[in-house]
């Protein structure tokens, strides 16, 4: 049967879903920005001239006489310090990674180019021999621009999130003061912002590469796909950045406040006479969601170019159907179509009215966009696919019928809602495991601390059965573009998953800003109440993160050893068993770098809070202000400098593995890395996670069982505190850096792969 | 070139060497036994009668007028109840055992008789097919029959190993008024008593074994050393209930004891108003000696197994050479006078004369057996070895030269030494990683945490890169075999790895008795400084254990995937690759269970201490004492409920695995396993031992630095308090099992392979 969807149609289809997403994107921009941070018609911001007028109008309770318009302007002045701090902060970073980029993309340039000796002729093409494709000069070339392009585009996404986060993040506060249902809705569309906006623009910038390219490569899709995992390749290295960068920011800052202002002298969580309020905040933004925006987006771009690379070489290629070559884009159009719907749901038809209903609402989020995207699957599926056709399989062509290739995108995208569950059941402080880890705070620290890894263990469990088993129905029904696709299905709902996901820190960015403007401890409440469901599906958010990585990987994985031209990996050759061990061992090592390095900045930021607590009288009464400034410097400096190590690890290990020990190797590494890896993100991920809700759990009190273990400042609530603050760089900083890890390696590895296969394993030919 | 040792000389020497073990460890036992633990001339127990004969004779010095002979008979009171209370854990514990060792014997049974259909016609051989073996049932009787053999000397190791500890503890304590020196040959001693007769048994019995069977196999050595197998997975399977029941029970008590009495009653460690003080103490014989004693004696079974399988189907076997054949006992029967000598070097050689001399003396041990191990392997390889034979290497014959296998031998022996360096670099109070994990309680329990977390992850590094470069070097010279001699090698100096590795539960044993007796400070200080240098080696002990319990895991997998007749085990097929996943999960979902039984077992002892401080009138005072049995009770209830699901989960994954998925997935499940159960392993046991040693450190406050942190009972003390219990069931529960799982898995997989090649894989089949 042919394809029912012309070529035409496609080219159609493609950019205007994106566009869409786009729009919808600025649409929620413009309902945020409906809440003003000014005083009603003033145009003077000093507080002095209020003529308080329109003000009454727009506030529906009254709250113990605070709400005069100071505090708007006191929100106003915080989100301020915020947004500049992580603007100057990432701009920094940027500089760095920058320079790296630029020694990278002439490192890509010179190992592909020299593959062939820099030569313009044409070759044979890797997989059909007896056609000619471009030269690897032009391969490399294209390679580093699409890689220049990832990068760039990757940035572009983590800048953008943290704007509209710190542009949210005070009409959260302010709209707290309404109800909690309008909070919700402003943090809820405020992320979906970021979600759209990073969705649609990674789909339209890989869409437009893919056309111009085209107009070089012709008919050669070979070449032009495997040009286009430089994009990938672009995205992820990026994230590595973006997210141990800012998640030893966030949480160097994170810790050293908790440390001295909660621990020692018992000030609340954000309190502005804490040094390190600031940092902690600027933190939350280009930790949680400039990295994780590039996180995503650099899995996205990489199921992507994993799907299409093992296309090219498919009958999809071979026969030039460019519909069913485009399907994986296809899935990611619909995928954003389906995501407007699933908002609506949230922002428009339903509306909450209590705290108990905020959960519920972001959860059914993920079950109306994985039941409708379902449907939306198998449609895509029966209009843009050949009924039979055939997927390249190492080295052979296997025969996959449409409604197989349907499985494998459903059984990623209800994967990624298990594991989601899963990790809602770990981490929610509405079900036992972590109400277990808050009773066991009445013996202290210790046991708290035994409990929330045993529990973060056992959270392992049933995210990776789900895992294998999508591997093993999409791997037996499509080869490696079956794991490609699956991964692709997991991140179809991408646009929701990081709307819900940003939701987090917007949340717990208000309540600071709450703290921090003085406001009632009822609007900080209704704040903590949203930050409580933000941790969750945080956690969620970073459980989806690391399932799709996983299959993402795997793709990569099998993509490079095709392009390799290895036939099998067998774990029965020395060669191979020397690198899944020491494959394995890498996140440990990673690990360590970066725990290691949450642990000195904060310890250097608890001695900065502490002698300002000491040296400048009067701010513990709050008569005198602390020196933000010098806190934010010190989280700026320690990321910067701490981030160069483990990102040069992930970096240069498959460079290294692969020049001196060969492609065999390397193919242990980046299967040893990637099963240990999931394991330790995944458990360093639900830890923190519930560590962080115990705590809340104690602290709201909201049962039985919850006040025998509170209130504040009781001893149950001091262990819980620790436990909290050992699970900051888990779940922030180490746990989500590792599913970078696997990626990157892998399609770092895939990018290099013609250079490894030609001139790799130096070190075995000379002996 | 012929083999220089004849066969009749092989015989002869085997058993000599053994005998010889034996009898210099009972040698040890009478010099240990010499100190007495009644005063002189006394039958009569009642120190009323005491005339005080003798006793000032045999104390060098007076210790604050506290030496009357009542502290002896405390002493010999206490090690009274420890010593019963070990034996009585260990029956119930055994009995519980014993059930299953007879219902597992009947699977054994039953699974590998159904293999041929319990026919007892003769069957062609696995690898030879023109030659005929014995038959299935045969194979499923001797099976059984060296399982049973395995599990009973396993259990006869761990309980002698035991009663020799709870015979020298209060020996030890004695003898530490005389001098830190006298101490530390006391515990020394018996240490090694229970090291020799350890190896010298295993050899023993392994080899009358072997001898026993030959009369009824005769010639056919295949079908004779599959058989044997049964004894690595009975050795191993004791193993696992050993080190987790133990662990379980003594990291209970541990905890439990700490938690109240350290930190919220502020009294010592091991003070006898605790109620949980025997338990605890009763936990370090069962747990740590026991324990690991049954842990070690199944790595030797297993390599010995592994490497003897090996040689079945290589030149060796197939020519019939039998001193060739018998070198991997020829290799532990030198081991044994290696370790002899070695050990005069700390008995006799030199003395202990400061504290500052113990850490060094233990070291010298590891390299002076490693260095004379290494010329006797040399020596064994020459006389043992033909120059050039062939060994089996997945379907074919691989030529490999003598001195190519004395290479395997020794770099596993070197690795071995590295692995220890390495432990003893990142847990010992004398280098900069733990003095920094010290300092970093200064800021408190969270960043103690955070650094002993990413201290363990990165001590991982060089102990795997260790590894894998005897993997390597051994796999790439001798293939399988290669990888046997090298986790021999590694093992060969076990006498004396034990020997220092029980030193440390007798010194800490030691200490508790000497605060019980309530003897001087002075004393405990001694013992505290020979517990400090224990911690230390018990991580280097727990070092070699996972080094070898890899290097063992890997050799079995070889040999189970030669015996299921695979020759290729591709990560990049669907099957292995869901192993190689669920395989890397497995130690996490372990893991938790054993630490969440920690963590419950040690909530319930919390509750039974705080109960009797606070329901004992006078208890705090000291005037009336604590009802110790009921502590022992929830020990040993918890430990033996609690060993159940762990056991369970790993002896059961492989024959679920290999029943329903089959061979391939179980291959996936064994490598993944393995590569990341190492990796845990280490770091768990590490972590913990860095932090009791940076309490220890605090405690000690031997440096300018160390005082700037203490004393007893300061912020930064409790903090690491906190940070050791925490550590306590990450290196004595989940940590050393963990070895135990990777190759515990692997042996049972080696046994079960002839039926899961036969009946194996139900699912995959109906599909």
């Amino acid at each position: 049967m042919a394809i029912i969807l012309t070529d035409l149609w496609t080219q159609i289809l493609i950019p205007v879903c994106a566009l869409i997403g786009i729009a919808f994107s600025l649409f929620q921009w413009v309902l945020v920005s409906r809440v003003k941070l000014t005083p009603e018609k003033q145009t003077n911001n000093s507080a002095k001239d209020s003529k308080n007028g329109g003000y009454n109008d727009y506030l529906i309770e009254e709250e113990e006489g605070l709400n005069d318009h100071n505090v708007v302007l006191k929100c106003a002045e915080i989100q301020n310090a915020i947004s500049e701090g992580a603007t100057s902060f990432l701009f920094t970073e940027y500089q760095y990674v920058g320079i790296f980029m630029v020694i990278f993309a002439i490192l890509i340039f010179v190992f592909l180019g020299s593959v062939e000796g820099f030569s313009t002729k044409l070759q044979p093409c890797t997989f059909n021999k007896d056609n000619m494709c471009k030269s690897a000069l032009a391969n490399a070339l294209f390679s580093t621009i699409s890689f220049v392009l990832g990068a760039v585009t990757s940035v572009v996404s983590g800048f953008l999130g943290m704007k509209i986060a710190t542009y949210a993040n005070a009409r959260t506060t302010l709209e707290a003061r309404k109800g909690v249902g309008k909070a919700f809705i402003t943090a809820f569309r405020a992320g979906a912002v970021m979600g759209f906006l990073l969705a649609a623009n990674g789909l339209l910038v890989l869409y437009i590469t893919i056309n111009l390219f085209k107009l070089y490569y012709g008919d050669d899709w070979e070449g032009l796909f495997e040009a286009i995992t430089g994009y990938g390749l672009g995205g992820s290295s990026m994230a590595l950045f973006g997210r141990v960068g800012g998640g030893i920011y966030t949480k160097a800052a994170d810790v050293g406040a908790d440390l001295v202002g909660k621990i020692e002298r018992n000030i609340p969580e954000d309190d502005p006479r804490n040094p390190a309020v600031i940092a902690d905040n600027v933190g939350d933004n280009v930790g949680d969601i400039a990295g994780m925006g590039s996180d995503l987006f650099g899995s996205y771009a990489e199921s992507s170019c994993a799907a299409l690379v093992v296309a090219s070489i498919s009958s999809f290629g071979i026969n030039h159907e460019y519909t069913a070559m485009c399907y994986p884009l296809l899935i990611s159009s619909i995928g954003i179509l389906v995501c407007l719907l699933t908002t609506l749901f949230a922002t428009d038809f339903f509306e909450i009215k209590a705290v108990k209903q905020i959960e519920p609402a972001l959860k059914n989020q993920l079950i109306i966009s994985t039941v409708l995207m379902t449907i939306a699957i198998a449609f895509v599926s029966w209009i843009a696919l050949p009924s039979s056709f055939t997927i390249f399989n190492f080295g052979e062509q296997k025969v996959v019928k449409n409604w197989e290739l349907f499985f494998c995108v459903a059984i990623g995208l209800w994967a990624g809602l298990v594991i989601g569950f899963v990790t809602e059941y770990y981490t929610s402080n509405a079900y036992s495991p972590v109400q277990d880890v808050a009773d066991s705070c009445r013996t202290g620290a210790a046991t708290n601390v035994i409990f929330g890894l045993a529990l973060g263990y056992k959270s392992v469990i049933i995210p990776i059965f789900a895992i294998a088993v999508s591997i093993f129905v999409s791997f037996s029904l499509a080869a490696m573009y079956g794991i490609a696709v699956a991964a692709l299905g997991m991140l179809s709902t991408i646009a929701t998953g990081l709307a819900i996901d940003a939701y987090g820190p917007i949340s717990d960015n208000a309540g600071g800003i709450a703290e921090m403007a003085g406001m009632s401890h009822r609007i900080r409440e209704r704040t903590d109440a949203l930050d409580a469901a933000g941790n969750t599906t945080a956690a969620i958010g970073k459980g989806f993160a690391i399932g799709s990585a996983a299959l993402v990987s795997l793709a990569l994985f099998g993509a490079f050893v095709s392009r390799a031209a290895i036939s099998t990996v067998d774990v029965l050759t020395p060669k191979v068993f020397i690198g899944l061990l020491v494959g394995a061992m890498l996140p440990y090592w990673f690990s360590a770098m970066t725990m290691k390095s949450v642990g000195s900045a904060a310890l250097k930021m608890v001695e900065e809070v502490r002698r300002q607590f000491n040296t400048i009288p009067g701010l513990m009464e709050g008569t005198a202000k602390p020196d933000y400034a010098t806190c934010v410097k010190i989280s700026t400096d320690a990321s910067i400098k701490e981030m160069i190590p483990p990102g040069a690890l992930v970096m240069l290990t498959p460079l290294i593995v692969g020049t001196f020990f060969g492609v065999e190797t390397l193919s242990g590494v980046l299967a040893g890395s990637l099963v240990s890896g999931v394991q330790i993100a995944i458990s360093a991920s639900n830890t923190g996670g519930a560590w962080d809700n115990a705590k809340k759990y104690i602290e709201a009190g909201a049962s039985e069982h919850a006040r025998t273990l509170g209130p504040k400042g009781s001893d149950p609530h001091k262990a819980a505190v620790i436990g909290d603050t050992i699970g900051d760089p888990l779940k922030d900083t180490s746990g989500p850096s590792l599913n970078i890890l696997i990626k990157l390696m892998a399609v770092e590895s895939l990018v290099f792969a013609p250079f490894f296969a030609t001139h790799g394993g130096i070190l075995f030919k000379l002996f």
